[in-house]
């Protein structure tokens, strides 16, 4: 399932900004793609290197000279643009590879989206990008935009039209998706360059990822996503750009079946577990959203400001009462915490705004603002310079005509002299000369109250995690159990270890487990219970049977051996009606664990794109009727182990709530770190692990997995 | 707290189509809000009705003449609109009544919103109200637009620009929210009536619910509350509206603290809690939304279609392949079915779309019908008239100028001949031609896939209210407690039962309770034992005590004699130690439930507005963790007791979730049913019943409460 691609950072500067590129496949028929793709790059980009033109038909085409073939051309182009048909492409990307051509550009469809034979083109296609230096970008694929260059190398006809610069980078799968982030341009935000890489033979969104994170030019990346191919890559991108200083914001399709089916029939992506995607994104700091629109809102935001890092108030700035309440509202709702102002800020408020004004936070300054648009000048002002406010949110309820064009140009003063962003929320669907005013000074506004919440919270969050690992400086960055997995995974099929081996490996590793051990007859019971020391537990030892539970197969709290004989008897009974014929290799005979304590769960587990990832929470009904768990891609840092105790809802439990004892958090955070560097001392061998319950006893009293069941690889030797 | 006005459904006719008007307060100034009204209603109206106008200082006013006062006109006008200066408004409303004016519009401001002077001055204006037969609408608010008889009595310059006639009405408190859903005419809603009472010293936002449920050209109903001044009244009108086949669309501010704060300070109002109003909503078949966008959003597509009673799935139906995977996946995360194509219809979309398109649902079409629009009047008439089809999403990812034009008239086209509803999402932020096409065909572009998806929900979840309705038929309609609550509360004091005197009410109420009684000696609690048979309970009785557990004062499980003596010394001594001098009365004996069962929650609390509210959960952490609870407004129905029980997530532990036994669903159902008996046969005396744990045993065992506070005004004789 681990698919790793030979190079895994590749210089792409060539490939946005190339001195020479040819386009095999290049028309005059403006309604073919060879035909557009000339016209974008030849009339509405500043490209000012040298083209050649590949057309075995033609002498000329657009007045210029063509040559036959790849091989025959005068220079060797950095880059290549290939339109045509699928059948004819790979013959020309091994005249590319031997002509020593770094990049080809591969628009033609028909391929791995079309069926087997598509398939089969995409492998060769593969293998002339293994065997040689050139690397293709595409099929399927729309071209690559370098905005702040305005050199376009794609077909679109839509190219001319969305040419606003700036710092976002923009890296897509599909093309329609990643047109559309574009268009935000109409509402302000600047795009210096995007990519969308198509059915991915060879380059894929994370090598963009990667490029962007060093272009001098890009400030905040923007991807998304239907499938991760190749998580290593996708993981060290991202970190490189969060060590760049440059957030990435991610949307990822395929948290649903419906979505799942639809991504793996429209680019044929393996979406992989959204939870787990959604786990490693808040631990690199990918600050994932839930819808298109939320992308451009998010970029457009981090792209103005980076969130601070402490002191996250904001501020709700408005005209109308109503709109203010309602924005307050729904601030409260998320969490966000209102600013309280200083006292000059509240005496600037006071001075300019009527009587009747609202001059907390929320301001509603009624439409006394409407009127004389100074006010604002100072007013708002005021808010912005207030030292509690990290962010002004400014509701504009309704399009005014000329009276919002006026309220637009002095908040578009008032933002030049604000040491904080100010965000318009255009919440009428009429877009007059208002909306373009804020759209042209860059201020991007936000189409409704909901989506402008969202963004000022994931906004601070992002704050929140900044912090935090500003806090870790100095102790070694993230590095996923992927990185330093084989490639291959141990060989030999995997086995489950029954739960007495299962616990026998668990104590290697210095994790605490009961005492016990395996009696295969009466007697032996009864002199390892004196040995352990009363009460017990007795469960059925059996190669075939995993919920023991359900069997019959355990009983608890034996006081004496009267009782244990008792519930040997019990097992046997049990467990021989319920599953008749199933041998029953013994009894396991365990310590008890002291009455009282809580029980969790910590499970492990392999996705397929980012490896081992950990699973804590408290067992039974919090799993499966609140999904209350927490989880991480492996190996846990202390803080991230602590982290997730406390993350999940449930935890008070474990706190102290009404009047309950304080559980040892310690203890459960040391074991969660224990069981992190065991699968970390195994890489690839471990295929799963469900530590349920684990037991958590008062503060001192520890915390011990109570059953084990350990998946993997052991091949035939034991352990180490 | 209950507030009542006199006359509850108020024939609104005269104010919203007048035949004879007044305008006190008529001036030539443009900027002057009696000028703005003035020109709003002769230049931009079709009111053919007699207008007259009220100035004192001057003769004529835009050469119409102008009389002193309204006693001097010279006929009685139906509706007077007043902009006088506030402490001037009174006057003229005096002279108002007087006259035999019907309907006065004050839009002054300078009252409640401003302080004590301008709520004595809403006080008087009440009485005035109170004394006559005339009803007032404000004051401080914008007036009343009917829009589908293009007349406005507003002086907002507005008033001209938003025009677009329609089947909704809109009901607000507030001016510039209200003003808000009006401009998403620009996304095609028409909408017929809007009123905005501001600060509702006598007609309220309800008020207007009941004319609209009556009017014959508003078929939806739109309201934005920020509080619901009288619960009674808001019941009626809503369930008239609902009787009249006319859907509710609300928005409630004040979900949070800081909502409610900033409601008050906006327009005074209290916005009562947010938890009963949504369960109220809920339960009279209001669909509340979360943002104001969303209001137009799901009025709109109301007003095109009523949501289905069964077969409720959805297609979608684009040219992206990433946008309808996309829309997939949000719609299955919002667990909404995508329908299963007949065979008929793929075979139209194989015989028309290409062979690399994808057919199934979602319909990703390719571009193909971006280059050749007919292809759309084909296959997206074969989606619509697909029989599992209730509505087809369509989004629209990118503007393509001339080429979104094509396939938007294909689509408003297809449309006209659709069955079902097709929903644009219009992904873009370019507001091109293609959008107006749309809007002015009527077909409301929603702007984002999670606003549609949301809405596309909550259609659905309408559709299943009004199935139930639709079974419920012959049944008599829910009639809230609170409509027949006494307008005043049971006088004297509220007073808490002890556990006993508690139980003993239950019981009365047929409510099976444990066997119980209370010892004042040792021996007492011997024979009681005796009588009750073992095991027992014993708890300490005492009036100073609520919280017997945390002062050691309950021992469970007790098996005989011995036991019950120990434990009659050992709760003694706790209680002493923990709160000394506190008299103890005695214990009480109660039988033991069974072992094994389910602990859950029934709580009894009144809303300031909506009166009684019962809750109902799993005890302890699933409701203090989780939030998990189900909450009805009194009383219940049996459909609706069964459907409490069935919504809290944890439901599947009564319900046999891995092995569990079955608990006693039915006899908890009767139990909320006696519950709600109990409080309906003591309206106005009940103030909060705290049944925590109610045991539910296995089938057949039943479900009783073991612990029981009860607290009303029960007077000095006990409750019959």
């Amino acid at each position: 399932m681990l698919q790793e691609t030979p190079n895994p950072n590749p210089d792409l500067s060539l490939l946005c900004l190339p001195r020479t590129v040819a386009m095999v496949g290049a028309s005059d028929d403006p309604a073919s793609i060879g035909g557009r793709a000339l016209i974008n790059l030849m009339q509405h980009s500043a490209f000012d290197g040298e083209l050649m033109l590949v057309n075995p038909k033609r002498e000329q085409v657009a007045g210029m000279r063509c040559w036959p073939d790849v091989a025959s051309l005068p220079l060797t182009p950095d880059v290549v643009m290939i339109s045509v048909p699928a059948a004819h492409v790979n013959g020309v990307l091994r005249q590319c590879a031997a002509r020593g051509v770094h990049f080809a550009i591969v628009f033609s469809s028909g391929f791995g989206e079309t069926g087997a034979e598509g398939q089969r083109l995409e492998a060769e296609m593969r293998s002339i990008a293994a065997g040689s230096d050139l690397r293709i970008y595409g099929p399927n694929c729309p071209g690559l935009c370098n905005i702040n260059e305005r050199v376009g190398f794609t077909f679109s006809p839509s190219f001319p039209h969305d040419l606003r610069r700036g710092p976002v980078g923009l890296a897509t799968q599909g093309g329609g998706l990643g047109r559309n982030v574009l268009q935000a341009m109409d509402r302000g935000l600047g795009v210096g360059l995007w990519c969308s890489s198509g059915n991915e033979v060879d380059l894929q969104v994370s090598d963009f990822i990667a490029h962007m994170a060093d272009a001098a030019d890009i400030e905040v990346i923007v991807t998304l996503i239907e499938g991760i191919k190749d998580g290593r890559k996708f993981i060290r991108a991202v970190q490189r750009a969060a060590a760049n200083g440059k957030p990435v914001v991610a949307l990822k399709v395929g948290r649903s079946a419906y979505g799942q089916r639809a991504a793996l029939s429209h680019t044929g992506s393996i979406t992989g577990a959204a939870e787990v995607n959604s786990a490693l994104f808040k631990q690199l700091g990918v600050i994932e959203v839930d819808d298109i629109d939320e992308l451009a809102d998010m970029a457009a935001l981090l792209a103005r400001a980076r969130p601070p890092l402490r002191a996250r108030q904001v501020a709700v700035y408005c005209s109308s009462g109503g709109a203010s309440a309602l924005t307050a509202d729904m601030i409260g709702l998320a969490g966000i915490g209102l600013a309280s102002f200083d006292a000059a800020t509240t005496q600037v408020l006071a001075e300019n705004l009527p009587s009747y004004a609202a001059l907390g936070n929320p301001v509603d300054t009624t439409t006394a603002t409407l009127t004389d648009d100074r006010l604002i000048d100072k007013t708002l002002l005021a808010v912005c310079c207030d030292p509690n406010v990290s962010l002004v949110l400014m509701p504009v309820t309704i399009d005014y005509g000329d009276v919002t064009v006026k309220v637009a140009e002095s908040v578009v003063r008032v933002q030049a002299q604000s040491p904080v962003p100010i965000v318009p929320v255009w919440m009428s669907s009429r877009l007059g000369d208002g909306h373009r005013i804020y759209a042209e000074a860059g201020l991007v506004p936000v189409a409704s109250v909901g989506k402008a919440v969202k963004t000022v919270k994931r906004w601070l969050d992002h704050g929140v995690w900044l912090a935090a690992r500003a806090a870790d400086a100095g102790s070694l960055p993230f590095e996923p159990l992927l990185l330093r997995m084989r490639a291959r995974d141990e060989p030999g099929p995997a086995r489950t270890l029954n739960e007495y081996e299962g616990k026998a490996l668990l104590r290697r590793a210095g994790i605490a487990v009961p005492d016990s051990g395996v009696a295969r007859t009466p007697d032996e019971a009864l002199q390892l219970a004196e040995r352990i020391g009363y009460p017990v537990v007795a469960k059925v030892v059996s190669a075939g049977i995993t919920h023991k539970f359900d069997v019959g197969g355990v009983a608890l709290d034996l006081a004496n051996g009267e009782q244990l004989l008792d519930a040997w008897e019990r097992i046997h009974h049990a467990v021989s009606r319920a599953m008749p014929g199933v041998p029953i290799d013994g009894l396991l005979i365990e310590a008890m664990a002291p009455s009282g304590g809580v029980e969790t769960l910590v499970g492990v587990s392999r996705d397929a794109v980012f490896g081992p990832v950990l699973t804590f929470g408290l067992g039974g009904i919090h799993v499966e009727l609140f999904r209350d768990v927490a989880r991480r891609v492996l190996p846990l840092s202390r803080s991230e182990a602590a982290a997730m105790v406390r993350e999940i809802r449930a935890f008070p439990l474990l706190d102290g709530l009404r009047g309950r004892p304080l559980a040892d958090v310690p203890a459960l955070i040391e074991l969660l770190l224990k069981v992190s560097g065991f699968v970390a001392a195994h890489p690839g061998q471990i295929d799963e692990m469900d530590l349920n319950p684990v037991w958590v006893g008062r503060l001192g009293q520890g915390a011990r997995p109570l059953d084990a069941v350990v998946v993997g690889r052991f091949g035939a030797k034991p352990l180490a």
